[in-house]
């Protein structure tokens, strides 16, 4: 198993309708092959300036090259992540033991 | 549902014995009160400079604090985290929706 994470700030006001237009967009994603428990996140601690974050699993590493490589991913990208996101911090995990 | 997560670098080399030292003292944190679906995590991903993760789930903020201020918890803080832990950030999630 590996769990894809991100942690991000966008450049939007809290609220706003263009955060819920991205966020929108983001939770597509949960659509595409081999992506699996798709969460859309709150970031709540006051430790970091994040406000939302994005988690999914993957079975393996080619599954999620598969997402990576995805067209609609890379367009998700383009069209979406490189306009409005103003911070963003990816964690990719995997069991310990 | 709160998610408390913390993704870490510690001190020591990779495989040594005080990293498993750390980890097997983190882990014991799964018992406590409160604490659900506990993980310990690899941070495998290469974007970031943390090597670990801990993740896990509260009820309510009510049971997060709880938690924060078990004795078991400050005991592991400061016997364990303030020696061995290089860098750290804490993330805190709850669903969006």
């Amino acid at each position: 198993m590996i769990r894809h994470t991100v942690v991000l700030k966008l450049k939007y006001p809290k609220g706003s309708v263009k955060e819920q237009d991205f966020l929108a967009a983001a939770q597509k994603l949960e659509a595409l092959p081999g992506v699996q428990k798709f969460e859309c996140l709150r970031q709540i601690g006051k430790k970091n300036n994040f406000d939302f974050g994005l988690s999914m699993e993957f079975e393996n590493m080619e599954a999620y090259e598969g997402y990576n490589n995805h067209p609609e991913h890379t367009s998700f990208v383009q069209t979406y992540w490189l306009r409005d996101v103003a911070d963003f911090l990816e964690i990719d995990y995997e069991p310990y033991a």
